[in-house]
C-alpha cells in the first residue's frame, strides 16, 4: 500500500472522552471513529487489523472441524420467548417492531436461533457431533458504553455452538475448542491465560475464559508460578495449608473500646491480622415455615470472603445476604464484637474458612460490646459446624494443583468456552433419535471470541508512550519503507520502490510512505500506528549499501546490510 | 471436507412457499433456511458459496485501490435527518429507539455515515481521490419479502463510496469500478451485462447496472448483437432509421365507428399498425399562473411510450401525467379519435417520436368521433412542434452505437455503479480545502454489489432439473469423491482417501462423500448441490486403473485414466 493512496487519520492529541489506552490509541492511530455512543466506524487502518484477526479465527475454526454458518442480526422475539430470555434479559436486549408490528430483537447472541435451526435440521444421533460457528455483528444496548470497542454496543463476535449426543462428546469438542482458542490467541501473538470460570446462573458444568493479560484488565486472574493452572480469582480454590498447633495461651478477655474493625483491633492490641478471625453473619436458606436462620462465617482477619464460594454451601442462602440488625438481636449477637465462642451452643451454624481453621491462640470478638478475646482456640473455646473454602486466594497461596504458588494479574476477557448442557435444547425441544430409536434432548456447548475486543485487548497489552506495538500477525502493515526526501531525491524513491516491490513479492504486507511529509511526522505516525518494522532509505545508506532499520521495540535504529535486514524482518 | 462431518440438509420435495427456482434450490440443497419473513440463516453449504463470493469481491476491490472500512449496522437517525432521507425514505427504513429513547435506523445503505466520516476526516484536495468499501449486513424492511435471498430484508452488500475533487476524478474511479465489477462477475463465472441505467431522482450524471442474464430476471435489458452496447430497455436510445417518403395518397376521411384502439382500427381498416400513429395526450409543466398546458405525443401504432424518456423533455411534466377529461374538452379533443391534424394551429405542442416522423401515407385519428383518416402525411396534413425519442426500443431496432441490432433479454440486477455528484456532500457539508486554499464541496460516487443476491442470481442462470450447476469459482465444493460401498469395501475407501488427500494438497476444495448412504442418494445430493466434478471410486475401476468421472453438465459418466481425470478437473 502506498501511503499517498491510504487514509491517514492520526491525531496528535489524546481525545478527551477516551479513558483507556486502547481507546485513546485506536482513535489517535486513526483506526476507529465514533458514530454515536457505543457505535464505531472502523477506518481502513483499523479494518486491516480487524480482518487479520478475523482470518486467523476463521482458519483455526475451520481447522477444528467447525462449520461456518451465517445467521441474521435481527431475530424474532418469539424464539426468545421460548427460551425465556425475552423476559429475563435486561434492557441490553434491544427490542423493536417491524413495519407489520411484529416484535424482533437485535441479537446479542444466537443460542435461540441456532437451537431452532438444529431442532429443524438434526434428525439422528448419527449426525452428531456438529459445531457451527459464525463471525458476525452483535448488538447489546449497554447502558453506559465505554472504553471504545472494548465495551461497545455493536461489536463483532465469533460465536460457535456445538451439538452432542452425550456429555463425553461435548467434553471432546470442548477440549478441541480449548486447544483451538489457545492456538488462535498464540497466533495472534498475545500473552493470554485460559482460566477456569464460574458457570454462574447458566448452570453449565464447565467453563473457561480466555484472558489477555494487561494491567488495565477488569478481571483478577490467579495463576500458578509453575504450572498451567489459572482461574478467575473468585474461582480459584484456596487450599488448606499446615495443621493447627496446640493451644499455648489462656483464653483472656480484653477491653477494646470502640475497636470494631480487624485493622483497629489488631493495631490496638498490637497483634497481626493473620492471627485473628473476623465474623460475617449471613442468612441461610429459609425453611418451609418462612424462618430464615443466621449462619456465622469466620475467616482469618486478613482474608476476603468470596461470595461465589459461600453461595455454593447448601446452608448459606444464594445470593449471599447479610443478617439483619433484627436477626442479630434475636440471637444476642453484637456487630463488631462477634466471636465464634458459644455460637454452636446457641443453635447457630458456624462455618469457618480453611485458613481460619488452622489458627490457634488467635484474637476474636468476645460477643460483648467493646470486648475482644485473645488466646482463643478452636474446640477448647469455640466449636464450629464445618470447615469450608470461603475466601479469595491471595498471592503466595499454594496453587491448587500442588505446583508453585499463586500469582494474581489482571486480564481482559476475550474468549469464553462453555458447556451449556441442555438449557436451550430442552427449552426449545431440540431432540434427535438415539441409537435405540427414541428421541433424546441434545447436549450443547457454546464458544465465543470478541473479535473487535481482541483488537483493543492486544493494544492494552502492547503499547508504549509512542503508541501501539502490534504483534506481527495482526499489524495493519508488517513493514514500513520511508524514502528520505523522496520529493527531491528520485534515487531514494526509486530504491524504496524496488524494495517495496521485492518485499511485496515475498508476501510481506508493506506500507510505502511516499507522503510529502517531514520524516519526523512519518516516524511518529508509524510508531503511533505500531508498524513492527521500519526501513528508512537515505542517500548515505544507498552510498554505503545499507538500510536504516528500526524494530518497533528497538531503542535505536541500526544500519544493516540487505541480508541482515531480511533476517530482521523474519523476527 | 468429509461428508460425514458436514451438515447435509437436502430436501427431496420443493418447498411450497418458494416461488423462484433459486429460492427452491437453495432450500432443497440445504444452503439456507428461513428464520422469519425475509430473514434467512445460511447453513454451512450456503455459507461456503457466500464466502467464496465475498473473497472474490474483496480481492478485486483491494486490487482496485479501494480501502476497506467497516461501519455500524445501526445508525443515528439525526444523520438521516441531515440528508433529508429520514422523512423521504419509506417504511423500508426501519426506525427504532434505543434504551435511552434516542432514535436510530437499521442501515439499508451508508451514504450518510460515510459522508459524515469524510467531512470529519478529509481536510484537503491532496487526500483525494479516496474510495472506501465494506462488505456488511444491511436491512430493508420490505413490505413483502420474497424470492428467498433475492429480495430479503436482511442481506449482505458490498458498498463503496468514493470522494473526489472534480468530475474528471470521479469519472476515472467510476471507470475503474466499471472494470472491477466486470472482473468480479467474470471471475464469479457469470454471464452478465453492464447496462446504462437511469439515474432517476437521485440526479447523478451517470450510472450502470450490472445484470446477470437469466430468464427469470425482473428487468428487460436491450443489448447489441454485435457490440458491447447494453442498456435497460427504458434507457436505450431508439435511433432514427430511414427517411420520410413523399406522399402518394390523398388525405381521406373514413368511418371507424367505435374503433378506438390502434389494434381495432387497423383490423377494421385492414392496415398495418406500423403504418399508423397513436396519440398520447399528457400535461406540460404548469406556468406561474397555474395554467397547465396539454401536450400531444404521437408514436407509431406498434410502439410503446417510454415514460422516462418523455419526462426528460422540458415541455412535458414529470412525473408523466395524462391530460384530464376536462383538459381534452377545453381543446376540443376526442379521446380514441385524436390525430395530429390541426393541433399546432390550436396552440398545442405536438411532439412526435422519431419512428413516427418518417411515416408517410399513414392512418391517424380524424379528431371527430367515429372517424379516422388514411393517407395522412406530415407537413401537408399535420404540423408538429418537434421530433423526439419517445419510445421503448424493440428487438431488431438498430443498436444506438451503430453496430448490430437490438436484442432484449431479462436480467437480474446484482451491481450498480453511480455518479452521485454532490447530493450527499452538499447536504452534509462535506468540504475540503482546494489548491487555492478555499473550501469546496467534494464530488461522490457510489458502487454496490448485492453479495447474497449474487448467489441467488448465479443459480437462476445455472440450473437444470437435477439442481444447481455452480460455476467452479463459487461452488461449495469443486470436486466430490464417492467411494462405492465404502462400508463394505475398505479398498475403495482407501483409494478415495488417497485421492482426497492428493487433490486437497493440490489446492482443490474436495468433498469426500463417506456417508453411509446408497450411491443413488449421494449422486442426487451432489447433483442438487451442483458440485462441478464427481469422481466415483469402484472395485471395477480400481482393477482397470480408471476413475468414473462425471462433470455436472455431462449427460454420461466416463471412465478416465488418472491423467485424463486430472485434465478434466482443470476445465
Amino acid at each position: 500500500m502506498r501511503a499517498s493512496r491510504f487514509l491517514f487519520a492520526t491525531l496528535r492529541e489524546t481525545p478527551n472522552d477516551a479513558e483507556v489506552i486502547s481507546h485513546q490509541l485506536m482513535l489517535r492511530a486513526g483506526m476507529i471513529r465514533k458514530l454515536a455512543s457505543g457505535l464505531y466506524s472502523w477506518l481502513p487502518m483499523g479494518t486491516r487489523v480487524l480482518k487479520k484477526v478475523d482470518a486467523i479465527v476463521r482458519e483455526e475454526m475451520n481447522r477444528s472441524g467447525a462449520l461456518e454458518v451465517f445467521m441474521p442480526v435481527t431475530q424474532p422475539a418469539a424464539l426468545w420467548g421460548e427460551s425465556g430470555r425475552y423476559e429475563q434479559y435486561g434492557p441490553e436486549l434491544l427490542r423493536f417492531k417491524d413495519r407489520h408490528d411484529n416484535p424482533f430483537v437485535l441479537g446479542p447472541t444466537h443460542e435461540e436461533v441456532i437451537t431452532d435451526l438444529a431442532r429443524n435440521e438434526l434428525k439422528s444421533y448419527k449426525q452428531l457431533p456438529l459445531n457451527f460457528y459464525q463471525i458476525q455483528t452483535k448488538f447489546r444496548d449497554e447502558i453506559r458504553p465505554r472504553f471504545g470497542v472494548m465495551r461497545s454496543r455493536e461489536f463483532i463476535m465469533k460465536d460457535a455452538y456445538s451439538f452432542h449426543a452425550d456429555q463425553a462428546s461435548l467434553q471432546e469438542t470442548y477440549d478441541v475448542m480449548y486447544d483451538t482458542y489457545s492456538r488462535i490467541f498464540t497466533r495472534l501473538g498475545l500473552d493470554f491465560r485460559p482460566v477456569q470460570a464460574d458457570t454462574g446462573s447458566i448452570g453449565g458444568s464447565a467453563s473457561h475464559e480466555f484472558h489477555v493479560l494487561a494491567a488495565s484488565g477488569e478481571d483478577d486472574i490467579a495463576f500458578s508460578t509453575e504450572s498451567d493452572f489459572a482461574a478467575n480469582v473468585e474461582m480459584a480454590e484456596a487450599v488448606l495449608v499446615g495443621e493447627r498447633a496446640s493451644a499455648t495461651q489462656a483464653y483472656t478477655l480484653v477491653d477494646t473500646p470502640n475497636q470494631k474493625t480487624i485493622a483497629d483491633v489488631c493495631q490496638f492490641l498490637n497483634s497481626d491480622a493473620k492471627q485473628s478471625v473476623k465474623a460475617l453473619l449471613v442468612q441461610g436458606p429459609s425453611d418451609e415455615k418462612g424462618h430464615t436462620p443466621v449462619v456465622a462465617l469466620f475467616l482469618r482477619g486478613d482474608h476476603e470472603l468470596n461470595d461465589i464460594k459461600a453461595e455454593k454451601h447448601p446452608l448459606i442462602a444464594a445470593p449471599l445476604t447479610f443478617a439483619t440488625e433484627e436477626q442479630l438481636q434475636q440471637h444476642g449477637l453484637t456487630a463488631g464484637f462477634c466471636g465464634p465462642q458459644g455460637l454452636v451452643e446457641k443453635g447457630l451454624t458456624v462455618i469457618i474458612d480453611r485458613a481460619a481453621s488452622v489458627l490457634s491462640d488467635f484474637v476474636a470478638g468476645a460477643n460483648e460490646v467493646d470486648k475482644h478475646a485473645t488466646g482463643v482456640n478452636w474446640d477448647r473455646d469455640a466449636k464450629f459446624t464445618e470447615v469450608f473454602d470461603l475466601r479469595n486466594v491471595v498471592e503466595g497461596d499454594p496453587s491448587p494443583d500442588g505446583k508453585g504458588t499463586i500469582q494474581i494479574k489482571r486480564g481482559i476477557e476475550v474468549g469464553h468456552i462453555f458447556q451449556l448442557g441442555t438449557k436451550y435444547s430442552e427449552a426449545l425441544g431440540c431432540k434427535v433419535l438415539g441409537e435405540d430409536g427414541k428421541p433424546f434432548t441434545v447436549t450443547m456447548g457454546c464458544y465465543g471470541i470478541g473479535v473487535t475486543r481482541v483488537v483493543a485487548a492486544a493494544i492494552e497489552q502492547n503499547f508504549d508512550d509512542k503508541g501501539i506495538i502490534w504483534p506481527k500477525a495482526i499489524a495493519p502493515f508488517e513493514v514500513a519503507i520511508v524514502p528520505m526526501n523522496a520529493h527531491k531525491s528520485p534515487r531514494t524513491l526509486e530504491a524504496a520502490e524496488t524494495l517495496y516491490a521485492e518485499l511485496q513479492a515475498q508476501g510481506y504486507d508493506v506500507l510505502l510512505d511516499d507522503r510529502n511529509e517531514r520524516p519526523g511526522v512519518k516516524f511518529s505516525d508509524l510508531e503511533l500506528m505500531g508498524i513492527p518494522h521500519r526501513i528508512v532509505i537515505g542517500e548515505k545508506g544507498l552510498d554505503a549499501g545499507t538500510f536504516e532499520y528500526k524494530g518497533r521495540r528497538d531503542a535505536e535504529a541500526s544500519n544493516l546490510s540487505k541480508d541482515e535486514l531480511m533476517a530482521q524482518l523474519t523476527r
